[in-house]
């Protein structure tokens, strides 16, 4: 018997609650008992996202919803700006270039955030990009983007800034409405702790306004149609019924423990006691300036085989991690600390990555990651403890 | 307390097989683990399709398979033939003229089905036509149409055989292959016994060779990058994860109780039970000529009020039953016996019809519909019994 930890940078375990939640008999969509939860999902994602504006639920993962953000809001033939500092950054050039969209991209050095001024200055010198595109949370180099200063680029110009937070909503605060985001995209398999299959989508007024005029083809992913469907309580075409109940759920276990608040101090703190625990063992960090709460990479030691290491952790020790991604593969590990993670899933990561870096020959001092996390998660927690 | 049934054409109850196993803990859709899950769906899905093709697991609903069955074929401006006989028709017609395709329809009555002498009439009219999409049944109207005729048809030109088989596939022996249909679709929560969430489709040998030169815009519904993953046991994008390991449990379900050709025998006899019901009591049949082994459409007497009644079922029977859509609204009722039903769901079923029927005033002979049900159901399943 092997105990298995999911550890990723999602999917994420599903709490109990959702689980069984999920797995009640099947119940039809165009009834007033579903139509009831829709509406308590779709009202609850506001909170979500910060946002006064409708948050549309489609069945979909995450990259579905990135297409709908680009095929709602644009034309053929608009520029575009792309923020391409990973792997989901390339997938948002490859979306808008699939759609006839002529893309300029910003290469930022993978582990980077991008420099708001690098931004600044190619809308200066192409003042008629339509849409600036970025990740809240670039998942493949576990960093944080500056997303609030990209809206005071983008506020005041005809131009969207739309943004990727499938690993950012729901771990840091997002207030969509305040910053001003225009589009954000999310997936249940994050920080929603579900399985995966349902998109979260919002639009600012101004991006409602660039919809009205966006003629890239579209069908299953009709914004305004399924805008016109949530005033109605419901769907444009059959939702993912069990995903919804399963968000349903989820937000009201996040009601009754603290709120949305909490959760991101949750991740903040969990993420913080990562960083500790692998500073700790002495290895560094991909992204030390602006680290994303969601997942932690970290740099193995040059005589380690990082692939082999990956493999250690996952069929030996249970403990599912990610490795790297593009040409990082084989030279970190990505530890996830979104959704349904606690203490002691920080305490399993970096027990994990000290017993799986001694197995693999390097030279760790067994147990100073984990007390450097410990360390931190004490002093971050307080004085009353977790 | 209000005992509830699930008694539509789709979405239909969920085995407890499939429930639980999807009620089980969360694992990552890159490990060798759910590798094997994911292709033995998809190859379980091959019998189910009647296919030697790959069947491409997508993560949405059935609505955003038929659009990836057209954006992955045809090319801006292609002239194609839309059977409408229903709302599922006119959805058709809607995703291709969404797409800027040249869209000529064929207008059926709802209730029947297609003539196939007028779709080769069509064909003769406008022989650069690139394609004929048509229902194999059509859910709003439960008509089965002849899909093997229209294969004929299209056989032997430069012309795919689009197939929506959202309430055919898993219904009805579908053998795309030996037919001939070039593109068919389904999804998880008819015949499959799932939550919606998971679409199903398989293109013909023919229709990949459009694929090639198809060159309507797609990104999330790639299918040539899915077949790709698929010979890597993978998908291209996240999949919906429980959903798939759930059509593995229902799979496996039917694998142990006799294969696909029960679930179509099983289909039939709830079908032809439900419909001699319906006669046993005096009613009309919406589609006596063609009529689809998924649901069965009844006429109302014309003095009932068919809105009430179905509300009447519902709430105060508490049996989820489908009114009619479109001008059919009121008119009619319909019947699911589609998926995880049985015999007594039959029972069911028109026992509620009667009591409703006899609670809004019509004048009913009590237990005359059930009787015929009945007898018809050990007429069909034989000596043995069921």
């Amino acid at each position: 018997m092997l105990k298995r930890y999911l550890l990723a940078p999602g999917p994420t375990p599903v709490p109990h609650e959702a689980l069984l939640a999920m797995a009640a008999p099947m119940i039809h969509h165009r009834t007033p008992e579903f139509s009831a939860i829709f509406r308590s999902a779709a009202d609850g994602a506001r909170g979500l996202f910060g946002t006064e504006q409708p948050v549309l639920l489609l069945a979909s993962t995450g990259t579905g919803g990135m297409e709908a953000a680009i095929t709602n809001t644009l034309s053929r033939g608009d520029r575009v700006l792309v923020v391409v500092a990973g792997k989901f950054g390339e997938r948002w050039a490859e979306i808008c270039d699939s759609f006839g969209l002529v893309v300029d991209t910003i290469e930022v050095e993978w582990g980077k955030a991008v420099d708001p001024q690098d931004v600044a200055k190619a809308l200066a010198e192409n003042p008629e990009t339509k849409a600036v595109l970025v990740q809240g949370s670039e998942t493949s180099t576990t960093v944080l983007h500056p997303v609030a200063e990209l809206a005071a680029l983008t506020r005041d110009r005809d131009c969207l800034l739309i943004v990727d937070g499938i690993t950012s909503v729901g771990v840091v605060d997002t207030r969509m409405d305040e910053v001003g985001i225009d589009v954000i995209v999310t997936g249940s398999q994050k920080a929603m702790m579900l399985p995966p299959g349902l998109a979260l989508i919002a639009l600012s007024e101004k991006a409602w306004r660039f919809a009205e005029r966006a003629d890239l083809p579209r069908y299953y992913f009709d914004l305004d149609k399924e805008r016109g469907s949530l005033e109605k309580d419901t769907s444009a075409y059959t939702p993912a019924v069990s995903l919804v109940i399963g968000f349903k759920a989820v937000l009201d276990l996040i009601a009754e423990t603290g709120g949305f608040a909490e959760v991101y101090r949750r991740h903040a703190i969990l993420a913080a006691a990562t960083r500790a625990g692998a500073q700790g063992l002495g290895l560094e960090l991909l992204a030390p300036e602006s680290p994303s709460p969601a997942a932690t990479g970290v740099y193995l030691p040059a005589d380690v085989d990082g692939a082999a290491l990956v493999k250690t952790i996952r069929n030996e020790l249970g403990v599912f991690v990610a490795g790297g991604q593009g040409h990082l593969k084989g030279k970190i590990i990505r530890l996830g600390h979104i959704g349904y993670a606690d203490t002691f899933d920080v305490v399993i990561a970096i027990s994990a990555l000290e017993m799986a870096l001694a197995k693999c020959g390097a030279d760790v001092s067994m147990g100073s990651g984990v007390a450097a996390a410990q360390q931190k998660l004490l002093e971050m927690y307080g004085d009353g403890g977790a």
